[in-house]
């Protein structure tokens, strides 16, 4: 099983390396973008799809009997092994320029996630969790990741990517309410809110509406930093949905307390 | 005159070198954390006083007359210079190991801002604005700035810092009000933003109760890229306030309409 995980993170590493060729090749270059939502604008670019189909059929060469579930092509089987791809996430900030746009990878065994990338092509950093480890690599330096030590909420930074895309706008009131306990909230950042957590930089992220390739591949980069990673609901990710990521179970119960508080009438 | 502003901007790039030494020795490392207000969080570090400090030792002995106006600390002579500085702007970026602060630097002759540098350390990119030119600098390459040329409001992107920073709650729903006109609205960014908009990859940004330190250094850059930057009023923004900046007057007056439109009653 070592040598298996081991060379499973190998070859995730080689799916962002090459991912990270196509968005790279795009990035602060003028980029076609579609709108794939009738309602709202949810852009997706050549990059997105072509880093899809990259890292599709990479699997599906490797292991052709891998079930892949991917925010822009799926390819589902079944298998006891299965791969979450989002080719970018942060897609908003990609177009715009702004570096903090990550591509998530990630495998589960028996719906249980034992592995995890989140590369930060733009900042050449890259976050890795598997096997009880949570690293990051940084120009080929490898550092383990560990979570703050905090435990008030009213010492901790939060974090969300923006309370506009929330799933409705009680979680959004929500959110805001636990905004006015904590130190200090900082907006915009994607996956890479979940990286600076693991890395012992902030308290904690809250998000609500994530779809499962938006979340998978960080549970096991927060996990194993001494994080924890649930629903509003304590439940598993796994599936997306409305999300706390916290350094510790005290700031993860008190936040949660305050995000399922009784909404005000108003 | 020429011969001057070469002069001076190669004096202001040696400024930002020796900010760049201090901020980037503190970044992402444990650094002690002062509250500058009572009310509320306004975060200060060694780097933000350190950075002021060398910088007004530097411009003291270089222009013994000229005046300073930083976010720190501030030495107001009777002169017909006088720079502007924010150390570090973005501090809560900052402090949360996201890369988008920066160190904004500027001189204005006469009230008239002649030159402007936003430095963004932890990305290795410079943005310069001064004689009617506007570029970047990156690994020691120049790149010249131009702005989108789009004019659509309903095919813009807008940004701002934080909704929730804004000077008081009318603002902050003038700004989504003006954000379900656009294409797309991604938060997060402080200065680096403004940089964005010179360079061509986004449309709009607007602010609220900003400070002169916050906004001066980003006047040159962006009207040199072609670019138009003013308060909600028309106003200079020199002194802070309410700002818009835009690619162009039409997406600049379309904005202005919009968040200068009486507000609902609710």
């Amino acid at each position: 099983m070592n040598e298996n995980i081991r060379f499973l993170n190998k070859f995730a590493n080689h799916l962002a390396d090459e991912a990270r060729k196509i968005s790279m090749s795009y990035f602060k270059k003028k980029i076609k973008i579609h709108n794939k939502n009738k309602k709202y604008f949810d852009p997706v670019t050549d990059a997105d799809i072509g880093i899809q189909k990259k890292i599709n059929t990479l699997i599906n060469k490797q292991f052709p009997n891998h079930s892949i579930l991917g925010e822009e092509d799926s390819i589902i089987k079944s298998s006891e092994y299965e791969w979450c791809v989002d080719p970018i996430d942060g897609t908003k900030s990609y177009i715009q320029g702004v570096p903090l746009w990550g591509t998530l990878i990630s495998l589960s065994k028996n719906n249980e996630i034992i592995l995890g990338i989140a590369d930060i092509p733009a900042l050449d950093e890259r976050y890795i969790g598997h096997s009880k480890l949570s690293y990051k690599v940084i120009k080929n330096n490898k550092t383990i990741l560990r979570v703050k030590k905090n435990k008030k909420l009213s010492e901790s930074i939060l974090n969300t990517t923006s309370p506009y895309v929330f799933d409705n706008k009680s979680d959004q009131k929500s959110f805001e309410k636990l905004s006015k306990k904590v130190k200090s909230t900082r907006l915009g950042g994607d996956c890479y809110s979940y990286c600076l957590l693991a890395d012992g930089l902030i308290d904690i992220v809250v998000e609500s509406g994530l779809k499962p390739w938006d979340i998978r591949a960080l549970v096991p980069i927060i996990n194993n930093a001494g994080g924890i990673i649930s629903t509003w609901e304590s439940k598993s990710v796994s599936d997306g949905g409305r999300i706390i990521a916290a350094t510790n179970k005290e700031l993860f119960k008190k936040s949660q307390k305050i995000l399922k508080a009784k909404k005000p009438s108003s």
